[in-house]
């Protein structure tokens, strides 16, 4: 008997469940879901006689042990900070460990024990991080094994929501993924390429740097500048291009409105507050805003620098912060504090479906002519459980995850799906359950 | 034979190593100063015949607990992460540990462990925190102990130079502490209350919100918000004020001048840089500075909203931001590389005197009258190494140390000097040594 274990049974693990669920009848496996929360697990099986929920306190390495030693395979949805511990038992018990999160320096650090083992280790396999690589990759190897010379590079993604779902909300935005990532997006120094030179974007000014897009799909998009794009010029092998940028998509004014709440002050996650339990999101929104004499909304217009009427007004009202309504905290710094209230504003609902777009620009050089190449994915959710969102970040790894109990061989080691050996397959199962790329070419300039 | 060890032999040494090697000379005592580099521990004792020089790297548990084991007192200078496991074995050891860092929320978690065991676990004991604690202490029980009811209390404190020897400097700043620090300050939320308000300041407005100071001593001074004012209402017994603000003094112009570094996102520690190797400072700052078609110069003025020049600009140029110079680092996050920018722009110089400035400004009420109350501290340094930040921050250590090895009795557990106990001699000596407060009391209104 076969058995794949599923650690983390939360927002993104849906549509892995159930394919895994749907291999294992034809198969002789079992689908092991792991998590704090029994009935969670026991949901995401929803009684399928394939699978097993399983609770585990996840802090505990004797229990986790147990769990990885008697696994064929373990797919670890966890908090990316606990990956490192499941993949170092995966090596010990000689059992592959898949995940969606981004390899950090200490999980490549185990690439060597890892190949000594004859596991595999694999990280960044959903959507962004995931899909992006896997599709970039198969665009880039394919224009290069026809003597392309790549000059530049741009890459895109949003997890958005379905215009309808979004028609009342100002924000044009819904939570379909890990809420805390929404609040800390952009704090740091975004790095990428243009016209050859690196441009750093600090995050005072990130919500504000923004690129427009017509993506050849219903919708105008702005972007923001996303993390470091200079690492995938090696990742990527794109050392000849002078411009690299990634960046993450939103509809028009969501990043205007952002960057007002990180003007106010509102995303700190480095400071704890004081008495919230007293507030209420007015006299909470008032501690950030200097009295200049005009009203909490007159002032925070003025901070600002818009009129009262603004949009950017509009967005911060319709949010609730000029309410009466007591917080429901009572401690935590500002981004828990707003976390708290984005969960309740911009929570998906029945009947709502997630929209994930992501789109990939390449310019190359051939036979004297400069070719413009994009690949675009464009994928509705089917539910509001089953979304898009769970479905890209799911179908990677329940892809691979087959691949390998069926016997395909595949590197060992610390691995990212880069190379075709990883790809390939994947991105063919994905495009026969629809979830395939629209590709265009067109001839720029003769050289 | 009664041991005393100081370990940390680095910049704010100087003055506490001198002092215990003079009470020494009195006394059956030897002065045990550690540093990871030998010779600085050695230059530091300057061949005192108390004084013992010993090489030590920290991060061997077993060295270190046989060095506390054979001490009578332990005064950690170490960076602040470390003062944990000194304490711990410190408390294993039946051994005081002095400390002039922030106490931890885990550093206060040992109370119950140190008291058990007898024995003081004593942090901010030097300057700020330090003789901030116990001035405003005694202004306070003072105050109160003669009936008075305290409506407003403002502290603001700067580690700053003599005007002479930042003529030519328009940043009017030196090095005289951790620079790490200086780099980083104001990084999170700051928060103080005024008019019974509580106010919140974003780190990137917090070095424009800024207030004017004329304390009546030489030169006129503004401040910025120092990190969490409100957590002083119940350290000092404040329940009833409506108004405390702490802040940190600068020379007029910095403050205006730092905020520019801020917004160009040169004081960011998130993210690592690429490339450094190959950079100059003015190709270093093009990556910040959006082109807008002016030249560097032309185009950071246009990003930062001012005239090309304008102070800020001088002030930027004058660091060498817009020069041919190589980065002398490879590697490292935006607030590394300024950091090394301002060790060498802004070292000390033979000649050069530091200043320290600390103000402390109550307002109460007493028999139907309003009164305000200030306490000023206005001390040079000796020389460019006997500097009045040294003094500051390393007598308060010495003078407590000596105080317990001469036998007086002090509570034990954890603490910071806010009880009379500590800080009453502490002061008295402090001010028998130069370092004293000047102290105003005038009648306001009439209530």
């Amino acid at each position: 008997m076969v058995k794949i274990t599923v650690i983390g049974a939360g927002r993104s693990s849906t549509a892995l469940i159930d394919y895994l669920l749907k291999q294992a009848e034809s198969q002789p496996w079992t689908i092991q879901v792991v998590d704090r929360e029994f009935d969670l697990a026991l949901r995401k099986i929803g009684g399928h006689p394939k699978g097993e929920a399983v609770k585990l306190s996840v802090l505990n390495p004797e229990e986790l042990d147990l769990l990885i030693k008697n696994s064929n395979l373990v797919i670890s949805l966890l908090p990316p900070n606990l990956h490192y511990q499941v993949a170092l038992l995966g090596i010990r018990n000689h059992c592959p460990v898949l995940t969606a999160s981004y390899h950090t320096k200490e999980m490549w650090g185990l690439d060597q024990e890892a190949r000594k083992a004859g596991v595999l280790i694999m990280g960044e396999l959903g959507l962004d991080p995931g899909i992006d690589h896997m599709s970039a990759m198969q665009m880039i190897d394919a224009i290069k094994s026809e003597g392309g010379l790549i000059r530049s590079f741009d890459s895109v993604t949003g997890g958005l929501m379905e215009p309808k779902a979004v028609t009342d909300n100002p924000w044009k935005y819904k939570i379909t993924w890990n809420p805390r990532n929404i609040v800390l997006a952009g704090q740091g120094t975004a790095q990428y390429l243009e016209a050859g030179t690196i441009r750093c974007v600090p995050y005072l000014s990130i919500f504000e740097h923004t690129k427009k897009w017509d993506l050849g799909v219903s919708g105008q998009f702005d972007s923001y500048p996303n993390r470091d794009s200079l690492q995938y010029l090696k990742l990527y092998g794109l050392e000849d291009v002078d411009r690299i940028y990634r960046g993450t998509l939103r509809y028009p004014g969501f990043c205007r409105d952002w960057h007002s709440l990180i003007q106010l002050g509102l995303t700190d996650d480095k400071t704890n507050l004081h008495e919230l339990e007293v507030a209420t999101w007015s006299t909470y929104l008032r501690r950030f805003v200097p009295p200049f004499g005009h009203g909490l909304l007159g002032d925070t217009a003025n901070y600002l620098g818009v009129e009262p009427h603004d949009e950017r007004i509009t967005a911060l009202k319709w949010l609730g912060l000029f309410g009466d309504e007591h917080l429901p905290v009572d401690s935590g710094t500002p981004a828990d504090v707003l976390q708290v209230l984005l969960l309740d504003r911009w929570s998906i609902q029945k009947g709502d479906r997630d929209r994930i777009l992501m789109h990939h620009q390449i310019e190359f050089e051939k036979d004297n002519q400069r070719f413009l190449q994009t690949a675009t994915l464009d994928v509705l959710g089917d539910t509001d459980e089953h979304t898009a969102m769970s479905k890209t970040v799911g179908l990677p790894l329940g892809i691979l995850a087959k691949n390998i109990l069926m016997g395909t061989s595949f590197p060992v080691g610390v691995h990212i799906p880069v190379q075709k050996d990883f790809y390939e397959p994947i991105l063919q199962e994905l495009a026969a359950a629809g979830i395939g790329f629209h590709e265009t070419k067109v001839a720029l300039a003769t050289l």
